[in-house]
């Protein structure tokens, strides 16, 4: 049965979205729609030609007898900037201030448009970057790794701070919280990451970096390597930021209580990556 | 800008998938591609043959000014099928025993590729139930909740173990295990849910289905109603089960730790479910 263009267009786009990172052949296209592989060739330059024009993403063709194309989240700035100006105007809203100065978030990272969408802001940044497994730490940082590793189509860990008898047997360590400065425990099951895998560090907020900095200790544990850290919020007014390499969207200068004021500006993400 | 249609389907192909159940005018679509509404229509034709023959999903119609068109997951039985199969084959793995008879999953639960399959399954089977959030319980259930969620295009909330300053005021209720019989507390943000919500529970695993009673309980709180109760896993063996009426891929029939052998059979989804 043969396919016409509009809907091997359809479906291709369709295929590709949920397949990013993985190289999929011309023959595998070819034996799907039962078309030439020099149709398929066309159709994959129509489709890369509206990705990359639409800021959806980029194909990249891999030539040769085990060749093929895989597709590459890459949001555009036209995207980015507004989506960015978004999240700030949603975090400075004086309505999540709660007592003692914290922030509610679960409205933001409750919502999987929202969280999505950051999610493909971040893996975009890592296009050229080998990444075997994106790190988490439970609970609120959760949603956004899976967003993250989706797009990158790795699996997730996720680090927990209490012991599950489902996790089998674990390896933990004691890290010191940047800004309470109260000694902690985290923990991996052992199983769930392997030696020498590069690791993508994502977490909703840093404001020290002492979890982050728990989960590069738990990474040298298991000889495996930082290929980068990415966070939704980063809280700027800490005296001794424990990491500086990380990426984030948005940037939490202030909060004042007493003014219920939340000040918020553009995170360090323009200026890490070109888009 | 005038686009041409092959360009047109492929950004109308991305936007849909990524803006599930929600309305989308025709005058939209028309504006961002400067095409007129009887060519959009068309398209959308295209697409909803494409989409409905390849097992994507379905798109509705809705007539009239205020009219525009609805993206619906929808996954074919030839879909499916193959991927509870496969569910089956992996769980059965005797490698994820661990000791007491326990099952390690988060090699499962930590692909985003399968979690979001089994997120489009699962969501597939309320396209037409009204519903508003997913609930699920933390740690384990998040992923497969915001799979769910992001079909459905609804937030997701996270009832809790233990408090945390991030959640503001809570509700608490206690409940007890179905299998354990221990008395446990969980607990939800009190500005996470509104009153009179229609909640859909997802969770990765129910044994007698404490848990999900305990959530069921805690939704009364909140004068909310259950919409539906979907997991990928139940296990099978169980005295008395507290909940009836519920979705699942996957049925654990018996764990052997002696012989270490898993036996598990597709869930009721087929049953319950018309694809």
């Amino acid at each position: 049965m043969k396919f016409r263009r509009s809907e091997r267009l359809i479906d291709m786009t369709h295929y590709l979205l949920d397949h990013p990172r993985e190289l999929v052949s011309l023959s595998f296209f070819s034996e799907r729609y039962g078309s030439a592989k020099s149709s398929i060739s066309e159709d994959l330059a129509i489709i890369k030609e509206a990705f990359e024009h639409r800021g959806i993403g980029t194909l990249q063709t891999v030539p040769g007898a085990a060749g093929g194309v895989k597709y590459f989240v890459k949001v555009s700035e036209l995207e980015a900037k507004p989506f960015i100006d978004e999240l700030c105007h949603l975090i400075a809203n004086p309505d999540r201030l709660l007592p003692g100065g914290y922030l509610y978030m679960m409205d933001l990272l409750g919502d999987p448009s929202i969280v999505q969408r950051a999610g493909r802001l971040l893996a975009s940044a890592y296009i050229d970057t080998k990444i075997d497994v994106v790190m988490t730490v439970a609970t609120k940082g959760i949603p956004l790794a899976y967003a993250v590793a989706s797009q990158l189509n790795v699996p997730v860990v996720i680090v927990r701070r209490d012991s599950k008898v489902t996790e089998g047997s674990t390896v933990s360590i004691n890290y010191v919280s940047g800004s309470s400065k109260r000694i902690q425990t985290m923990l991996l099951s052992k199983r769930s990451l392997e030696e020498g895998s590069n690791v993508l560090i994502v977490d909703d907020f840093m404001k020290a970096g002492g979890t982050v900095n728990g989960m590069i200790s738990l990474l040298e544990e298991f000889n495996a390597a930082v290929a980068g850290i990415a966070v939704l919020v980063e809280a700027e007014k800490t005296e001794e930021r424990l990491i500086d390499d990380y990426l984030s969207l948005v940037k939490l200068s202030d909060v004042d209580v007493k003014e219920k004021k939340i000040t918020v500006s553009e995170g360090n993400y323009f200026q890490k990556v070109e888009v």
